[in-house]
């Protein structure tokens, strides 16, 4: 038996309780940094804890692959893949740009997923065949667009510092090509491509769980995201993502030119 | 007279009648883009023009410097300051870390100001003497934090793009001392600093709509915010916010090494 969205909804608003309590809530992370800077909260904790006890309850055979705990049964079917604070340096900020992640793969392909802000209100979830939108303006089906070639794109990624020096010079090839680009808002970048409001994003090292819920929301909102080498995504690594295909391909070949 | 609260949040409503709506509404930015990038929308002159029609109602004899309409009467022992919509890259992105910022200055001074971000809900106002914040997470007094040294700091500014060159080696020179710095939010920085969520943000090339209604709201808030040589920000420039004046001087001593 797959999950439903009911079952989608039950994990991300568990998620929820756990994470938007302590949003904002004067955590005080100057003081338990000794030793560098970890930006792994309580919450990210707790959600996926949270998260985790609904998987286990209602399906005991699949595997779980999340970012705060121990990895279990990765060699099977269905695999969940979690990330409870997805752009955890955001909410230590205040910046309502992170996002709960829970994915969902079966044989290895990102098959539904969820991506969740709960400071905004905002929803986004992949059924296995259409991605859905919820928030303050409303519910709607998500929709690409596609801007017709790169020179049009609105390009965005997390830093300029994710990248490694080889490939800051093979991103930068594309953002001298796009009509716009913009810095800094992880996971959320993702429901911009999905909801039609943006062309294009392109990030590296990233972990499976940073990608998997968000595969499934770009795909069948009608978009494409594979690795920078045009190869599935569901591992995570460098990765791009575009409104359509044509700007995908013209990113593709910049990308390894 | 001086304008209240309640002037304040009728000017803010007025400004949500015509910006959210326009938000995520499919704008077809790309084809009215000959001649390059453009963001100017429908939505920020309307907006304010909306603004300006109840000040000129109400205060008629008060000047009005705005971005997108001509100034009038900066001379005038009032004048209010008007962005419409600072952050319109985020918003024809999508992004909702935009805002409507409308500043009130009595002889040259920032004295009460008010940021409104219509898609999240949150208003942060400055009345003269206290800064207060109403958001999805309730209503509130806002005050900065004071992180002890820049070492501590999470730093914001809206792209390392903004800057001229010998800005740039100025600002990095404090990039690279803080904790945390992340690029991308315009306007929205400025009420994470207000709100204790974020210790300092730096930028250049502003003009006085850009920051006249965010000074009142960061010094009533506790907040420290000057040009980078120290003086009165109310003309824009090179600005620098911080939560305290340890972390200001800090930030200052660096910028003009």
């Amino acid at each position: 038996m797959l999950p439903d969205r009911a079952f989608f909804d039950r994990l991300a608003d568990a998620a929820n309780a756990e994470t938007l309590p302590r949003f904002r809530a004067g955590i005080d992370v100057v003081n338990k940094l000794a030793g560098g800077f970890d930006p792994v909260t309580e919450g990210d904790r707790a959600a996926e804890s949270a998260i985790r006890a609904l998987i286990e309850a209602n399906f005991p055979d699949h595997g779980i692959l999340g970012e705060e705990h121990e990895n279990v049964g990765l060699d099977r079917e269905c695999v969940w893949v979690i990330d409870p604070i997805d752009g955890t340096r955001a909410f230590i900020s205040g910046l309502p740009t992170w996002g709960t992640l829970i994915g969902f793969y079966q044989n290895g392909r990102g098959r539904m997923g969820v991506f969740e802000q709960p400071f905004i209100g905002e929803r986004y979830f992949a059924d296995g065949q259409q991605s859905w939108y919820r928030g303050p303006d409303g519910e709607r089906a998500l929709k690409v667009r596609d801007c017709g070639s790169l020179a049009n794109a609105t390009l965005f990624t997390t830093s300029p510092h994710i990248f490694e020096p080889d490939e800051y010079a093979r991103y930068s090839a594309v953002e001298r090509q796009v009509r716009l680009f913009r810095y800094g808002v992880d996971c959320y970048a993702y429901g911009l491509l999905a909801g039609g409001h943006i062309d294009l994003v392109i990030e590296s090292g990233l972990k499976p769980y940073d990608v998997g819920a968000l595969i499934p929301i770009v795909e069948q909102a009608g978009g494409v995201i594979t690795t920078w080498d045009g190869g599935r995504p569901e591992m995570g690594g460098c990765v791009v993502a575009a409104g359509s295909a044509a700007v995908h391909a013209e990113a593709l070949a910049l990308l390894n030119r």
